[in-house]
Order: C-alpha cells, then structure tokens, then sequence
C-alpha cells in the first residue's frame, strides 16, 4: 500500500478500468449503477476500484444516500504534472540534440557536395548509368 | 501484475525510492552500487526496483558483465504526458470557469458601487472614521 500522495496517484492510474472510469467522469459526473454499465463488471468491482479513486483523492461522491453521484476531482492530476516537468525537459533536450545532429550532418553533407564541385550522383543515378 | 504499457509505467512510478532513482538518473547514468549508496538499501533490494523499473522500459541496463551501468529511457514517460493532456485541458478549463466567474462578481461589486452615487467607504475607512 503506498503511503505518500504521489506513489497513491501512480497506483491509482496502474489500471486500465480505473483510467476508464476516470475518461468517464471527464464528461460529467455519474452514479455507480451508470458507470457499471459499459465496463460489464459486477456492482462490487465497479466500487473496488471506486474506493481506490476515492483514497487517491481522485474522484469524490455526493453524499445523498440513495443516489451517491461520482465526480473527477482533476486537480489531484496536478502533482503528476509537476512531477513530470523535469523529464519533460529532459527529453526535450535530448530531442534538440538529436535535431542538431542531424543538421549538422546535412550540413556536412551540403559542404562534401560542393567540394566536389557540384552536384554528385547518388547511389541510384549511378546503377541507372551502368544499365544504360 | 500489470499488463498492459501505461499501467505497467504508472506501477513503476507509484514507489518513492524508485521515483528517487529515476531523479539520480535523470543527471547521468550510474552503477548499481553507486546507485544503492544513498539509498542505506542492500544491493538485492536496489536490483529488485531496477528490475520493475527496466520492464517498464524507464531505464536500461548495460551489458558489460563488471559494470552495468543504468541510464533512464525518458521517452517512456512521454505516454503518461499524452494521457494527461486531456485533463490538462479539463483542469484548464475549470480554472477558468473559476476566473470568469470571480471577474464577474468584481463586475458586480463596481456596479453595485456606481449605483450608490460614487465610491462607498470600506468597512476599515468607516472604523477609521469612528475612531476620531
């Protein structure tokens, strides 16, 4: 069981039905007996993974006994967001080499062309002359 | 157990240690034992959080037999940012909503004011006023 916010977020989303649900409640919030419907589970699973949300604090439940109306709570999404800020970063980063890597071997090839004085034949112009 | 990518990644990242491992890799690749240092954690313990880490494609190990080296995979993480752009949106959205609203009510207060003939004192300018 994990006992910091983040890693309960984390395993909260480690599930497929659970991120479902959660598409769902984007929309607008719904009672438990709808939410069943289109995962064809049972009324007892569905709440399982409800109770996980809940703890999470990613989804909240009205309070009205006969009909308990679930909601997203998005904002507990954010900590995930902030967490992820430095990797994006990251792999921005690593992109923008990657990007200045490849421009830099265009240019190197750009600059063996015209030492050659001209245009070179590719690979393909080459085979084509020799079958002539 | 996980079976499917993205719950596989959020499962990874629902552990502390294991998000700390990442953060030391984000600055550069390292050995297992350099690794385990800071963490006052046996060496079996470390393996067992690369091994979840490394089949959730977060890091990949080197094969040199004395000294594997671990790096973070940091485009693994980028299907959790995809995922969470929707509710990017969605917390965007309502934050909005919350700062249409306070701007509507600030536009109610001025316009109850004007309507009173001029400015109205506030309630510290009246306490003020008393105390002379």
């Amino acid at each position: 069981m994990p006992t910091d916010q983040l890693s309960a977020t984390f395993s909260a989303l480690a599930d497929p039905t659970r991120r479902a649900i959660l598409a769902r409640l984007a929309l607008g919030e719904t009672s438990v007996t709808e939410l069943a419907g289109p995962f064809a589970m049972s009324m007892p699973a569905v709440s399982k993974h409800l109770k996980v949300l809940e703890r999470a604090g990613l989804i909240a439940r009205g309070r009205e006994a006969q009909w308990r109306p679930c909601r997203i709570e998005v904002q507990a999404l954010k900590p995930v967001d902030e967490w992820l800020e430095n990797y994006r970063r990251l792999w921005e980063q690593r992109f923008d080499r990657l990007d200045d890597y490849l421009r830099e071997l265009q240019a190197q090839e750009q600059d063996k062309e015209k030492k050659q004085g001209g245009r070179a034949k590719t690979k393909k112009e080459k085979s084509r002359g020799a079958k002539k």
